[in-house]
């Protein structure tokens, strides 16, 4: 394998083995011993990738700067909607980003502060000034204000949905939560063409596994 | 002073002291030590009034029982919206509340589960399914299920506007989740009246206050 290639697959173990540890023990409890006995690598490698714990945390709170990238989308409120979905459906498997969670919502002596849910809110904010300009949302609301609120429902009912289910349902929450609130924000003429359900996740999450291999075969 | 009034006050000594603790250094970080250097108490009054430093977490996260319980009312879908504004007024500045809603957003030794949250909902669920029969809500919706909503997102909201202004904005946050819901819940004859707005929160606290004089005037 070659030099470069190792050392990203190693970069990967650690933050996976990480991650994990994390994700049990939070920050505080989680130590780089656990961490280096589970990716079965030496003390070296660690320190070779990343300064510290902290920097271990960083680029796991980071790691999700990529799913919530600015879309251009020809209906900026749906776009919205399956952001929330495809994080959600996300959330459910992938044991980084359950750590960046944990990392976001709980008091430790890493303090990420609001910086994770500035991201979010920035994304959802844009896509909800967006629709809001294209005459999507009704003409009372306020996009950033609504941004803040889908942020901080969504990590509530991720929350709650974890501690009650281990988040099997969070889908089907995050689309109670839409659904609920569709008709107090979105254009009359919108609202039957939004869709807010599991089989919309199921599907985006089907066509980024397209796209995906055809970049795989692209390049 | 009688012997049981000051084992009252020693009492609700020892659960501000571990109140404040607890909101400061989470759960594992709180020590008994520092309860008591605070309360300025021996460790012999700890444990005539609380076995462990669990039995205290548990009767912080009880604490919030009586703010929970049902109530009857003329609208119950005001009430469940009074409810959400009230508890939010508290958690502003009520320390021993706003342990408990660290204590049961937190994953540490001790482990309330979603105890905590299942008062909320119940109460919540059941103010809405009164509100349902009562016809203030739309035929499709299903009161269990924004329940369930109400209580994560309300979670949620809240631990972003403690992160982003220690709780100034709480109130605000909680009136823009109702503003946006409402449309998609209540009925439309109801719409009008119902309030979710700040001013709503102070009434309500001047009215208990008066409430609390007044029982305190009869007894």
């Amino acid at each position: 394998m070659p030099r470069q290639e190792r050392a990203l697959r190693t970069r990967a173990l650690l933050l996976r083995s990480a991650a994990e540890c994390i994700k049990e023990h939070g920050y505080d409890g989680a130590s780089t011993t656990e961490v280096l006995r589970r990716a079965g690598l030496t003390r070296g490698a660690l320190y070779f990738h990343f300064a510290s714990k902290e920097a271990l945390a960083d680029a796991i709170v980071e790691y999700q700067i990529p799913l919530l990238q600015p879309v251009t989308a020809d209906c900026p409120l749906q776009a919205a909607i399956d952001l929330t979905l495809s994080y959600a459906r996300r959330l459910q498997t992938d044991v980084i980003l359950q750590a960046a969670v944990r990392l976001a919502t709980e008091e430790t002596s890493y303090e990420p502060g609001t910086r994770p849910y500035l991201w979010s809110q920035e994304t959802v904010g844009a896509l909800l000034q967006q629709a809001s300009r294209q005459g999507e949302l009704l003409p009372h609301t306020d996009p950033e204000e609504l941004a803040i609120l889908v942020v901080g429902a969504f990590t509530g009912i991720q929350l709650l949905s974890q501690l009650s289910t281990g988040r099997v349902d969070l889908l089907h929450r995050i689309c109670v939560l839409w659904r609920a609130m569709l008709p107090g924000i979105a254009a009359p003429g919108l609202l039957l063409r939004l869709r807010a359900d599991e089989k919309r996740a199921e599907e985006l999450e089907q066509s980024a596994a397209h796209a995906s291999r055809v970049l795989h075969d692209v390049g």
